[in-house]
C-alpha cells in the first residue's frame, strides 16, 4: 500500500510516498513558493532520480496537480506509481485530534480553528479538497499535530480561565508538533531499548516546541491554544500576556485581530531581531555584534531553557534529553547553549561529539548521567502509519457509516 | 521619623506606622470593604488597644480619612501621631519602577497603565489624591512593586514582539510583588549570613508569584505584563494563550475588554473551582471530593512547581527555597505538595517541621541540600524604608527641582 503523506507550509506543499510494506521512501519532493512567481518544483525518486523544474504554482490546489501528476505519470516527466491514500500533517482539529478520514465535519472544525492557526489550517484545507478532486475516492486521512498530546493532565492543560472557557469553548493547551515528538518517543525508546525513559524532546526549528514524555506518552508540551505560543518561532510570537495587547491598541489603534497577525507574522526571531527569521542568519548577524540579533538568540535559548527546566519537574526527573528540528539537529551551537551549565541536573554534554553531530548522534558524555542525543526527526512516517491505522479501523468497520469526528472536552 | 504605608487593594485599605528610628509599628490598620454597605474600620496601636468601628466607607478617600483622622486625632477616637511621609505599595508604573515622589507626572503613568492593573492603579491614584488634599505638604513616595524586577535581563523579560511594541509600547514582562520577594531576600540572607545565595522566592497568596533571586538581585520573576499573569491568582487568570481570546469571541460575541474584565475578576482559582476564591475553602471543597476545586488546586501547585524548575536553571542551582505569602507562610499542605517528589533536586521537606510551620521556620529536613523557609513576609517595611530613601535622597538634591520621574525603556 503506498501513502502520499503531505506537509504544507503558508508557502510550501511538501509531499513524500511510502510503500508501507516495508516504510520506504518510493519518491519525495516539495513545491516552495505556492503563491508567488518565482515558485519551485523539486522531485526525488528513490535514491536516484531528482528532477528540478521551474512552474508557477498560484495555489495549494496547483501544488497538489503538480505533486499528483509527477508521481502518476499524469503529466510531464511523471512517473507510474499508485497513491493508495493520502496523510496529512494537518496541524489544529480543536476539540478533533484523533487521526480521522477527512470528512466535511473535518473541514468544518478546522475552518473553525482556522484563526487559531491562519498559516496552517487554510493551506490544508486547500489541499484536501483540491486532492478530492483531483484523486476522488483515494481516502484521505488528517492526523493531528495536536493528537500525540491529549495524555497530558488537565492540571497542566487548563488555563484559569472561567470554567465554561475551558469546556465548552476550546480555551486550553492542545500542544503541538505532535508528530515529531511522537516520533521521538519511539526511536528514543528503541535506541535505548527502553519504554519506561523520562524524556524531554526539543523539536526547534522554523516552529519550536519542547515536549516532556513519560513512558512514551506525552504529559506537557510548550505550546498552547494556538501555534503562535511557547518557544519564540520563526515570525510567531511565543508566549506572551494578552493584557499586553491594551498597551499595543493605545498607541497604535490596532485592534485585536491586527495585532493577533502582526504576531503570526512579525513577531518571533524576526520581530526581536529584525534580521531575519532564519536563525542561521540571526547566529551570524549576532556573531559580528548585531544586538538585537543577539537578543533573539538569547530569548530563544533562554526560552527552551525555562521548559526544560519545567519539564524536568514535571517528568521527576530525566534519563534523555533529545534535540530534533532543523536547529536541534543541526546546530550544536544551540545545543552547547542550551545544556551550558546544566551539569547539576545530569546534563553534560561532550564537546566533539556535539560539534561532530549527526543524524542520530549522542552527544553527551560517557559519564552523564542524562542521555543527550541529537536526531533526525521523521513526522511524515508517523502521519503515514497513522493512515495506515485510520483506514485499517475503517475496514475492520465496513458497512458502518464513517464516524463523526470524536469532538473532545464539548458538553461537558 | 514617621511614615504610614499604604496597601490598597480593590475594596480594602491598610496601613502601618512606622517610626523609622527602630522600625517599630507605633500603629496599624485596615479598612475593609471600602466602596460597600458593611465596610469595617480597625486599628491597632502599639501592642495593646484595638479600636473596631462599623463605618460606611464609602471610597478610597473615605477611607483615607478614617485611617488619618484615627491616627493624628483630628476625628473622634483618634491619637496623636505625627505623619511625617506617606509611602504606597503602588503596582504598575510601567517604564516608571524606581520609588518616587508622587507628582502629577506619575499619576499620568499610573492612569495610562490603569488598564493593565485595574484591580490597583485606580484606587491607589484615589488615596494618593485624597493624602494630597487631606494633609497638604506631606510628601508622598510611590514604592512601585516592578522596582525589584529592574535586574531580570533583557532575554527574560522580553516578549518575542516586533521589537518596536518592547521599546516604544512597553510590552514586556515587568514582574511585580517585588517588595515581598525584595524583604524575602533580605531576610533570608540575614538569617544564613550569606548574600552569595540563590533562592527561589514563592509568594503564594491572593495573588501569587515566584521569583528567582540570584545574590539579592531579581533575575525571574512569573509576572508578565500585567499583575493578572503568572500562577493563577484569586480570581486572575495567570498565563494564558492572546489567542484563546478568539475563541471566545467567536462564541459570545464578547470584545477584547470584557473579555480581559473577566479575566481579572472571574478567573484564576475562583474560574475553575467555581467555589470560591479563597484556597482554604477550594482545598477543603477538594477534600469533600469537588472535582472543580480539586483541579484549581492541582493547576495553582503545578504552576508553582513549573516556575521553580525554570527558575533551578535560570539560577544554575538552588540553596533556598522560600514559602511566603499567606498561603506560602501558613498552608503547610501546599509546600508538601509544591516540593513532592523535589528530592532528586535536593529540595526535602522535614514532614513535622513543615506541619508545624511559624513565622519564620526552617522546614526542610536537617540532610536537605536546599533549605527550605516559611517566612511572614513584610512588604511594608520595605516600603517604608525606599520612603526614607526617597526623602533622604530629595533632601541631598534640595533647592534643585523634583526629578520628572526616569522613564526606562522608552525613546531608545
Amino acid at each position: 500500500m503506498n501513502v502520499l503523506v503531505v506537509n504544507i507550509g503558508s508557502t510550501s506543499f511538501k509531499f513524500r510516498l511510502f510503500d508501507m510494506a516495508d516504510e520506504r521512501v518510493l519518491a519525495e519532493g516539495a513545491v516552495e513558493g505556492v503563491g508567488s512567481p518565482g515558485s519551485r518544483v523539486h522531485i526525488k525518486l528513490g535514491e536516484a532520480e531528482t528532477v528540478e523544474r521551474s512552474d508557477p504554482i498560484g495555489d495549494q490546489a496547483k501544488a497538489v496537480e503538480a505533486c499528483v501528476g509527477r508521481l502518476t505519470g499524469a503529466g510531464a516527466g511523471g512517473s507510474r506509481f499508485a497513491i493508495d491514500a493520502v496523510g496529512f500533517k494537518a496541524v489544529h482539529g480543536g476539540p478533533v485530534s484523533e487521526p480521522v478520514r477527512v470528512t466535511a465535519d473535518v473541514l468544518s472544525v478546522m475552518k473553525e480553528f482556522a484563526d487559531l492557526a491562519p498559516a496552517h489550517n487554510p493551506p490544508y484545507a486547500a489541499a484536501m479538497k483540491a486532492f478530492e478532486t483531483q484523486m476522488p475516492g483515494t481516502p484521505l486521512v488528517a492526523a493531528f499535530e495536536t493528537g500525540f498530546h491529549q495524555t497530558i493532565p488537565a492540571a497542566r492543560s487548563y488555563y484559569a480561565v472561567p470554567y465554561e472557557w475551558a469546556v465548552r469553548y476550546g480555551v486550553r493547551r492542545y500542544g503541538f508538533h505532535g508528530a515529531s515528538h511522537r516520533y521521538v518517543a519511539g526511536r528514543t525508546s528503541e535506541l535505548l531499548g527502553r519504554r519506561d525513559l523520562r524524556v524531554i524532546s526539543c523539536h526547534l526549528g522554523g516552529s519550536s516546541s519542547v515536549c516532556a514524555i513519560d513512558s512514551g506518552r506525552s504529559v506537557a508540551n510548550s505550546f498552547g491554544t494556538a501555534p503562535q505560543s511557547g518557544i519564540p518561532h520563526n515570525n510567531r510570537v511565543g508566549d506572551m500576556d494578552p493584557y499586553a495587547l491594551v498597551l499595543v491598541r493605545a498607541r497604535t489603534g490596532a485592534d485585536m485581530d491586527e495585532m493577533l497577525a502582526t504576531l503570526a507574522t512579525r513577531g518571533g526571531l524576526l520581530g526581536i531581531s529584525g534580521v531575519s527569521n532564519d536563525m542561521r542568519e540571526i547566529a551570524a548577524a549576532a556573531d559580528t555584534g548585531n544586538e538585537r540579533a543577539r537578543l533573539a538568540l538569547d530569548m530563544f535559548v533562554e526560552s527552551v531553557r525555562h521548559y526544560i527546566g519545567a519539564y524536568l519537574v514535571a517528568l521527576g526527573g530525566l534519563d534523555v534529553l533529545v534535540f530534533t528540528g532543523g536547529i536541534g539537529e543541526r546546530s550544536a551551537g544551540i545545543r552547547r547553549r542550551v545544556c551550558a551549565g546544566l551539569e547539576f541536573l545530569g546534563i553534560r554534554l561532550d564537546p566533539s561529539r556535539n560539534d561532530a553531530g549527526g543524524v542520530e548522534a549522542t552527544v553527551s558524555a560517557d559519564d552523564s548521567p542524562v542521555e543527550i542525543l541529537a536526531m533526525r526527526t521523521d513526522e511524515e512516517l508517523i502521519v503515514a502509519r497513522q493512515t495506515v491505522e485510520v483506514l485499517a479501523r475503517s475496514i475492520a468497520t465496513a458497512g458502518e457509516p464513517v464516524d463523526k469526528p470524536k469532538r473532545a472536552h464539548e458538553g461537558s
